[in-house]
């Protein structure tokens, strides 16, 4: 084991060396981080654009009017900024909206009512009225899967599986627990469910009810789908558990499935002067659910992107390849923005070397992770040392990101690079009312833009 | 510089050697980790602790009944816990109070007024009755250090100096602003002033002042001190510069000094099983400034001690050494608390040897700072890797702790320790009315908990 941590050092020493052989560069590097992130500190723009995407936009789910607004919100802020190109992609997205009436409760035996805070599931077709049912509860959805048709049939399942506490990374415990939401309405409806709600993804109690996307099989009978605030489920989960029972549900949700409609990413460059053709990409999605105000997701992945751009143009850096910005639509139900612009630019013949992502919300940074080969992970581990005094520590292969994934069908060496903040009150704000601009903080907001103006910054030097 | 690499690593690997020589440690301890993290995550008592202080007592200044209040609450807390020893420390403990009448106004040339947020500074003496006076306004506290007499002489300063954004921990730009607070006085009142207003020490512009020790110096007068708002300090600072007209400042504070008190630490143990005479401390501190909750300063340390021993006894851990919880009194405006506690554990003739300390707030968890010897960090440092699933990455030489600090007095190679939690929204709160218990995250919290926890288990038995 010391052998093997010795030669470990030695070929990061090598890895340093190849990136830093001149300890000139180091200081130039330095000194140049050092200004980015004084610029993102003292004169940024982020949290300012990110309150006015907000409050002066607000909700902007794919297909609607808000979705349109944002677009060209994005399209005039790039303007404004006066990059080299901005323009926008056409795209096709998928359109569902939520009705008006989503309102539910839950009644036992003796006829006592609860009422929940509940949302329709995004993709989600309407009850038509009201729909009542028998409730039969499930602990998890391993329970739901190894459950018999007749203990279902003709009732309302629940799931009321919670995220785990115990994981330390909060997307890991999403991802666990994702598919109650994801593949909840196919489980329940294999086995005659009238209608599935599920306890909302939140890591935290309260009355906020999360959405998010959800799926039918082809096959087999599409049912209504909702989720519950994470107080009500718990409020509901003890009473069964308790009382033993018999509860009833009884709700109203009047979403609508639309056909699909014309949307747009939105772009923007710095021309590289050595070789323009070569691409590297930033960016987040512009879309977001229709509740709250879309603040940290993604918001802060939008104005992080921007200005990453907005201040190596300020320091007067000129890229050696291009630095394009790209404000994906779509992401939230469907991807259409990721896998056109995938598409397009692999038609034009770009040469589409590396994407960076953010998207895990506008918080304290921890560090970057790289889905690529080993050369894109030695290439981001050796700015380690350049990172320290920002007080990023996280350099290892991990998961890109939803909007970029698509350019790896279509460029084989391409490394995708997600940014990495702190995850832990993300699953606070995801997906429900509570994920608007007051919820994220200035500093750590524009402590990502720093790092990410520096990665972008670094990447261009010395990929 | 290879070189130097290369011995620096063989030098780290003889440390692991030392303190994991054996692989099967390494797996007991980090299954031990495991298990601390995840009672304090799904388990943990610190969030709904942390509520009761903050709901049930409040603000607790050293001296006040709600300080008593607090004393009484950690004892009885302490009790409930069932830890082996619990029992107070008598100390005294210095006793300033905030009148009631705290309010300000500046008025230009013209009569226009504008009400100001403020609060007194701690220990300031009062207005007696309205004090007004001509205000001229300092940049910084260099610039009212090389003033002359006559622009100041019986007029009232105003230090609009900010803390510097640029600084990546916050605590450095705290550390770095602080003088304007701590010694505002005694610069303004050496050049004849009749008072002093500083601009709040915050890193977020807001509505809230902040208070916290000033101080006066034998032999120059005593001027009354008192912090406004952020916000209201840079529009003072705009008017001025932009108008260059003159503004005067009128105020009123009806604080007072009153006679030192007797007042109390509160202390409890796990006694160990081989050495009982060897003390491994951790701590915080139980009394708070006046304004808000005092949630993150130091609710959060105190219940992250509490926790830390909580979850070892309830793991069934029997220490080697007595591990011992403390509470201590008036951190904030003397620091009783510390220096009794260091000199009266001295005289017991017990052996102190290491001491932990929590005070930068519940705030997502960083890594330790050391304050001991190259041995004790490099024990420290042998941890990383045991801590790195739970992301901690900081284990370096830096600040221990104000509590924790006069015990370097009394034991010369006793080693303290700093929990080192994210500090990038830590000034947003510090000493305002918004340290409250809804600004403190509770995964955040309970992660600082674990953290402390498993770091005391491992202190046990490695050192």
């Amino acid at each position: 084991m010391q052998l093997r941590k010795i030669i470990l050092s030695l070929v990061m020493l090598s890895v340093y060396t190849f990136h830093y052989g001149q300890e000139n560069n180091y200081t130039e590097d330095s000194l140049m981080l050092r200004n980015i992130y004084s610029e993102a500190l003292e004169n940024g723009k982020a949290y300012e654009d990110l309150r006015s995407l907000c409050k002066d936009v607000g909700a902007r789910l794919s297909g609607s009017v808000s979705a349109e607004m944002a677009v060209q919100w994005g399209y005039h802020k790039l303007k404004e900024y006066d990059f080299d190109t901005v323009y926008f992609q056409e795209i096709m997205v998928p359109h569902w909206e939520r009705g008006t009436k989503e309102n539910g409760y839950f009644q036992s035996k003796d006829g006592k009512i609860t009422k929940v805070n509940m949302l329709a599931l995004g993709g989600s077709i309407p009850t038509n009225g009201i729909m009542s049912g028998e409730i039969t509860m499930f602990k998890n959805r391993d329970a739901l899967l190894k459950a018999k048709k007749e203990e279902i049939e003709g009732k309302i399942v629940f799931i009321a599986q919670p995220m785990d506490q115990k994981m330390i990374t909060t997307f890991q415990a999403y991802g666990a627990c994702y598919p109650i939401r994801g593949y909840g309405a196919i489980d329940a409806a294999r086995l005659g469910a009238k209608a599935v709600i599920i306890r909302s993804l939140s890591l935290s109690e309260h009355e906020h009810a999360h959405t998010g996307t959800m799926h039918y099989e082809e096959g087999i009978k599409k049912i209504p789908a909702a989720a519950i605030s994470t107080k009500d489920a718990t409020i509901l989960e003890k009473l069964i558990t308790e009382s033993k029972d018999k509860f009833t549900f009884h709700f109203e949700m009047d979403c609508k499935v639309l056909p699909d409609i014309k949307s747009h990413n939105v772009i923007a460059e710095l021309k590289g002067s050595e070789n323009p053709n070569n691409i590297i990409t930033i960016g987040g999605h512009i879309d977001s659910w229709d509740v709250g105000e879309g603040a940290h997701d993604d918001g802060a992945g939008i104005v992080h992107s921007m200005e990453a751009l907005r201040i190596l143009k300020e320091m007067g850096y000129k890229p050696n390849n291009t630095l394009r910005v790209v404000f994906f639509m779509n992401e939230e139900n469907g991807n259409m923005g990721g896998k056109t612009y995938a598409k397009k630019v692999k038609a034009s013949g770009e040469n589409h070397i590396l994407a960076v992502e953010s998207d895990r919300g506008g918080f304290s940074p921890r560090g970057f992770s790289v889905d690529g080969n080993q050369e894109h992970l030695d290439l981001v581990k050796s700015f380690e040392k350049l990172f320290k005094p920002y007080l990023l520590h996280h350099f290892e292969f991990g998961y890109g990101g939803v909007d970029i994934g698509p350019l790896k069908d279509e460029f084989e060496n391409i490394g995708l690079i997600g940014f990495v903040p702190d995850s832990q009150r993300y699953f606070d704000f995801h997906h429900n009312a509570n994920d608007i601009f007051e919820n994220v903080n200035k500093r750590e907001l524009e402590l990502g833009a720093g790092s990410l103006s520096a990665l972008l910054y670094l990447l261009d030097r010395y990929w």
